[in-house]
């Protein structure tokens, strides 16, 4: 008998849903829109089906294939009480016992966490982490998430909410951040933050153009889109070797779409980096892309969970 | 049989040695100038002598004490080689096998790390943060040293230098750092930056006041010396906030000579911690002077990393 795990990664806008075996294989993969439940309970409904559906055609060829439980990385996630809490992006209000609600209708176990930390456990079971004890991964998206490994295992502090290095204040009275205060590194360093710089030094610009078109921009020579680049990866430069005076990583490693602008995001953070870390730290801490597939990551991240205890 | 550990607190001025108990009783305890040896060799020497004399008193009255090991807490200690690496405040040049050379001549376990990592382990063991999985300890001494606790363990990173706080860069091109760098926090936050703080707040003293007298000064009411506080509790409020979002503690202690100032930094300290929490920690992360006895701390904490293994 086989074991499989499902993992699903619960966004704002698209959740995606799969089954992952031991050796981090997507096996089968799909997606709702997340938005298109507004009550939480069709949503557990749809995507309880959609599991049956996909474990069914696998067992119809694999029929020793069994469930050993279903791994979730969501926004706002508590992972000791198995529920998402005032996600401000979900439209399901308070608090909802997701874990609970999976584990009752497939008759199985489910862990929940959210999207960074699983990234980070994604990394250590099938990325390049594997066999680092000293490790930080930096999710960039529409926020910045991070997740931090230290003595072996993630840190979820008290709370269940550490790791949340996107609202570490960078600049006092700096630009506004959705958490209600001023001049967190999300606000800099994060898709959205990437559009504010690129719209403050050129302001020629009637629409704000996604961070996509901003590489695009940068890649095809425009200044102010090369200039939006560097300051991003100063700032994220910055950041980071400040971090590393808590924990003191072996490695560093960037997930998410923005990662797709390469040198133009590396360089500058490199560079910063290097420059602001203490003496003892210089030279021998690396910051890498993640080497999880990029459309399977964040299943791959949230099944790893489960495959990870 | 009962065992008994000796802990070693190794100082740029001082170094203190006592026998402790498994409950964190300091048993005996006697000082040595480390100045007086140039040589580690020569200090190895004595202080060896001296615990075998500590040892002998003690087992003329109860035969059956026995050393379980040596702990000792030092500054730029390395936990995995158990060695001092080029400490500016010693005056031992180089990596100093100082643990290999305790246990060949006392025939027993020696293990050292940083002072504020064993103040750490030593609040864990025998202080207020008993059955907390998850705290931090900062020490205000000359400079800021931190020890950081997640998952019930202490971090100690990649290369044994994690926690290092006092190098976490608040003010970008700030004051002058002695890590060759500029705007650490132990610029700001320590007795040192006190005392710089109130030099540029009030430049008519013609020679620096040590910490305790600008303490002294402002619990007499004089302005300038409450205002230096009111800003380094500020600053450290503000740092201890941003910290919380790295592993999100269930309390932060402050130890060291500092905390003797009371109220006069507690209470910047926490209002500016409050202000800049993330809307989600807010209200229920404590801060707190360490509960160990001021005088038997360092010993305590250096003997606590023997214990808590």
């Amino acid at each position: 008998m086989e074991e499989i795990v499902a993992g699903i990664d619960i966004g704002g806008t698209n959740t995606t849903i799969g089954l992952v075996s031991a050796t981090g294989r997507v096996l089968t993969k799909s997606s709702i829109k997340t938005t298109q439940y507004p009550e939480f309970t069709d949503f557990v409904d749809t995507a309880c089906a959609l599991i049956k559906d996909q474990l069914g055609s696998l067992n119809s060829e694999f029929p020793d294939i069994k469930l050993k439980g279903v791994g979730i990385g969501a926004p706002n996630a508590n992972p000791y009480k198995g529920t998402i809490e005032n996600a401000p992006n979900l439209s399901w209000r308070g608090i909802v016992p997701l874990a609970e609600l999976f584990a009752a209708q497939l008759q199985t176990v489910c862990k929940i966490t959210n999207d960074a930390k699983a990234a980070a456990i994604g990394e250590m079971q099938f990325g390049a982490a594997k066999g680092m004890r000293d490790f930080i991964v930096i999710t960039l998206g529409t926020g910045l998430g991070s997740g931090i490994v230290a003595n072996g295992s993630l840190i979820y502090g008290f709370d269940g909410f550490a790791g949340e290095l996107g609202h570490v204040i960078m600049v006092p009275d700096g630009r506004k951040c959705g958490c209600g205060r001023k001049g967190c590194l999300e606000t800099y360093v994060s898709a959205t933050g990437l559009v504010r710089t690129y719209l403050e030094l050129n302001n020629s610009d009637t629409e704000a153009p996604s961070a996509r078109m901003i590489a695009e921009r940068a890649l095809g020579g425009e200044l102010a889109a090369i200039e939006t680049f560097r300051r991003t990866g100063e700032m994220l430069g910055f950041a980071l070797a400040n971090s590393v005076a808590y924990t003191s990583p072996e490695a560093i490693f960037l997930f998410g779409g923005l990662i797709r602008a390469g040198e133009l995001l590396f360089k500058p953070t490199r560079m910063a980096f290097e420059e602001n870390l203490l003496n003892n730290y210089k030279g021998h801490i690396h910051i890498y892309p993640s080497a999880l597939h990029e459309g399977d990551a964040a299943v791959l991240g949230a099944a790893s969970i489960m495959w990870n205890s």
